[in-house]
């Protein structure tokens, strides 16, 4: 790993994440110096320990803990854990980053613990991660980052970044960008953002994206437009977080009215997934509300002729959500719309708008909702 | 469509669309007024009008013709094609666009002949688009744009486009976005482009793009990278084109060490696909060169204990492209390529170079690789 004494200076959050790899291999050594058998204590990542948390907003990990000790059986799971949080060092020391794919290949350098599956490296990653959540610290933090894009934005917002090599800062205009974007990194962390938009619209197609996009919806309705492309990737996520958090930015959300528009697509934005618990804290946008398209607006901006029958898979979905999803439960008005959908059978997507011509929702649908905002589904 | 009086002057693709539509409108109206059943010409658009120019370098339409002529039985999808081609010249004037699935939407308003399925509008819209080839205009000419995403672009390259409601000119330098990259828009036409790179470097996966983009790797090698993100879409293929085409740019493509990175990324990206071939001619990029990984780079670079085992359909689809791949026919060190992939039974991933170290790909593979960029695969 040659090329990576890049000059940015280490952050905080860099201090923090070699101080808690430091502390948890010093426990490994001392115990190993007095001749104890050494663990890790990690909180337990199964869905029995995950809570919906209505104060904080998002599904989070409960206190359960499980404790891996080094056993003969666990001999080679305890060195791969070790030997992950040490390239996870090496990594914030160098400023660089692993893919999960990387890491994984990482491994196939360590002799016989090398990882045979990537799965096997996932799991341990996961691990660390819930660790490193418990000190309030990232998958990011740890320099490991997801495979998958970000979304694209462009609006009031100019983001500040820096050149890795000289530290020189850089400032990206995303009102600049003609009829292209700006596509966020796998790691929006140390970005720093300078805006003077009302709120942020995250928007499920591609094509809303670009129509916002070339018509500079942003620039009159003073905002700034994320393209989620389905369910938003963590990257998204976590940018749309930070984004709303530092500049206190309302987030609304316009998707496909069907279930997975509502119970996918939203609610993981707004609260996360049970199955990444220990990360929602970090990736979830608490404050972000549901714009549409709603059941009601099917009525309201008479979309009827557009619509398409609920498949039964949407059903199936919808049902399952009024039954367990803890988020769905804790609110009322999300209960009602998705009961609503149910009793009228359809669904309706974005661009059953363009039925009243393709700007229609440029220049009638989006002003009367966000004319209304205190309406939008909780 | 109110919002559309956009400033920008119409381009002489904006003239000539315009007028192949009032052509073909015209054809059918002397038609009607003196008595016959109007019709229009298209090329047929199967398989077997396909053939590959190894001149051109592209899989092409051939000249077979069909002639769809106003009869009962076709009353519906011939009014259908007329209105399409009235939206696409409304589009053209007012300098806006459509999805293909906003094209579906639009029609829920024409009445008897609403499409009851995108199916419908897609096959339409494909037919007009192949009478538009044979004038040398595309799908995007005709202001109909892909649903997908396009790829995202960092490096030396500065890419001049405007402000779509004022005209004024726009530059965004994609040696200056930091962590995050440039998203390509939707139809890439009203590009223009200002570069001193050698060449443009395409690459398979996010992970890997954002890898060369963090460590600035298009600085050294003074080049353009692009993530293509698996097969390219229309957008990033015409985006590499316009760029290579215009700029006299080779392309070298990078991705996986499997038979869908050769035989479905690279030959997409190079020679297209057999079912559009009516755009083939606007959206392959002939001049790409397949740098890597090759069956050979395992081997060379040490790879074996990084690889995974070929599994059933990657040797279906490597034995299809042996059979019946009319681009692979064409270029025997492409056959050698995959036989002797066939013969180790393995692929290996880009990411599997991190197994020398995070940087391996950039400190050593990459610049041993372009040093000898005249022995890449055709």
């Amino acid at each position: 790993m040659k090329k990576e004494s890049l000059n940015t200076p280490r952050s905080d959050r860099d201090e923090q994440t070699i101080k808690l790899i430091e502390a948890l291999a010093n426990q490994v050594r001392k115990a190993i110096e007095s001749g104890k058998l050494p663990s890790i204590r990690m909180p337990v990542r199964s869905l029995d320990n995950v809570t919906y948390d209505q104060a904080a907003g998002y599904l989070e990990l409960g206190k359960a803990e499980r404790v891996r000790t080094l056993t003969v059986n666990t001999a080679r799971s305890f060195a791969q854990t070790l030997r992950l949080m040490a390239t996870s060092r090496t990594m914030v020391e160098s400023n660089d980053f692993a893919t999960k794919r990387e890491a994984y290949y990482i491994s196939k350098n360590w002799g016989d613990c090398r990882f045979d599956e990537q799965a096997e490296s996932d799991a341990i990653m996961d691990d660390i991660e819930a660790v490193a959540s418990l000190h309030d610290l990232s998958r990011e933090n740890l320099r490991f980052y997801p495979e998958s894009h970000g979304g694209s934005v462009a609006g009031r917002l100019a983001i500040i970044d820096q050149n890795a090599k000289t530290g020189q800062l850089i400032e990206v205009d995303c009102a600049n960008l003609g009829s292209g974007a700006y596509s966020i990194p796998r790691s929006a962390e140390h970005l720093r953002f300078r805006t003077d938009a009302r709120f942020v619209l995250a928007i499920e197609t591609g094509g809303m994206f670009q129509r916002l996009n070339n018509h500079r919806f942003w620039e009159t309705a003073n905002c700034i437009i994320v393209e989620m492309g389905g369910v938003p990737t963590r990257a998204t996520r976590r940018f749309i977080r930070l984004l709303s958090d530092k500049h206190n930015l309302p987030v609304y959300c316009f998707v496909d009215c069907d279930p997975y528009g509502f119970t996918n697509i939203y609610r993981t934005l707004k609260a996360g997934s049970g199955n990444a618990a220990h990360v929602n804290r970090f990736l979830c946008v608490p404050r972000a509300r549901f714009l549409g398209v709603t059941p009601q607006d099917i009525i309201d901006f008479r979309l009827q002729d557009a619509t398409h029958p609920l498949a039964a898979t949407d059903v199936k979905r919808a049902k399952d959500a009024l039954q367990n999803d803890p988020f769905i439960a804790a609110h009322p008005e999300c209960i009602a719309a998705i009961k609503q959908l149910l009793d009228m059978g359809v669904r309706a997507e974005q661009q059953a708008l363009a039925k009243w011509g393709l700007n229609y929702v440029i220049d009638e649908y989006l002003p009367r909702k966000l004319a209304d905002a205190g309406r939008f589904l909780p």
